[in-house]
């Protein structure tokens, strides 16, 4: 069984898997309210498909034990999934390019960094660390089956080891 | 000057304003990810309008001083709008159901509550309390002008003593 190496989060980095959101200098953003407050523009390609809508839910998730062997992925054909994270707490996102091992992207999001799946995007199931953490989810209510599952031929293994010197960087 | 009741914010008392948006006992919940997650579904009824899409963006809100002035209020008639505080900060909302003095109503919103501002809703924009605070924002992008501001005949009062009171509770 293969380690996975975790990755900072970044924009560009995730790029092929979606949006990151978060409120930073490299989006727009602009004063309102008479100065009071600062508006990060609409941050997330949020897709309900042609026949759906997006709903907001919140996930509560148990924290996951490490080592933790990836052994299925997930995907959502019709439309996006976002993740905002709520209780100030860092996570992992596994993502991929194809339903494979080889093709696994590990990344530590941090608790001020939300993520948002493409539609049709692999990836794992909700991966909160440290303690039970609620996360608003935006994602698409509509006709037609919505979520594809694989499991992987070979595992991979997220280690405490790699974790705590992703999280010193 | 009149002062404003603080309320404490609750499903049954927000109803003729939009949605709080909360993970409760009182909502649809349901366990998915093989148990590890459970899904408070579908906690807000987002409405972009017909030609309209929702966006998520970020609000950075400087934190209200007390006293504080009510002296105008706001509304969005073409879609709702959704706050989700990302700090785990308390936060108030002043909303009603005409832009008048006599009508307005104060909730204090703890920081596990988000609240959705349904279309035509109004409300003071932001008020955030302590600190420097961002909040997740769910509203609509479109064709059209969609934001009305009335100023108000006569102020009311935030004071700080009642918000201490309310906080209390």
């Amino acid at each position: 069984m293969s380690t996975l190496p975790i990755e900072p989060l970044t924009r560009e980095a995730f790029a092929p898997f979606g949006d990151v959101i978060e409120a930073s200098d490299a989006v727009r953003h602009f004063p309102i309210n008479g100065g009071n407050t600062e508006r990060y523009h609409d941050l997330a390609r949020l897709d309900p498909g042609g026949d759906g809508r997006i709903i907001a839910s919140i996930f509560r998730g148990q924290p996951r034990s490490l080592p933790f062997s990836i052994t299925m992925l997930e995907r959502h054909p019709r439309g996006s999934q976002a993740f905002i994270p709520l209780n100030g707490r860092d996570y992992l996102v596994v993502v991929a390019t194809a339903p494979a091992a080889g093709a696994l992207r590990c990344f530590l999001a941090r608790s001020v960094q939300g993520v948002n799946y493409a539609a049709g995007t692999w990836h794992h199931p909700l991966l909160a660390l440290d303690a039970v953490s609620d996360f608003l989810v935006l994602d698409r209510s509509g006709p037609g089956a919505n979520c594809d599952e694989v499991v992987l031929g070979d595992a991979c293994l997220i280690e405490p080891h790699i974790l705590a010197a992703a999280r010193l960087r």
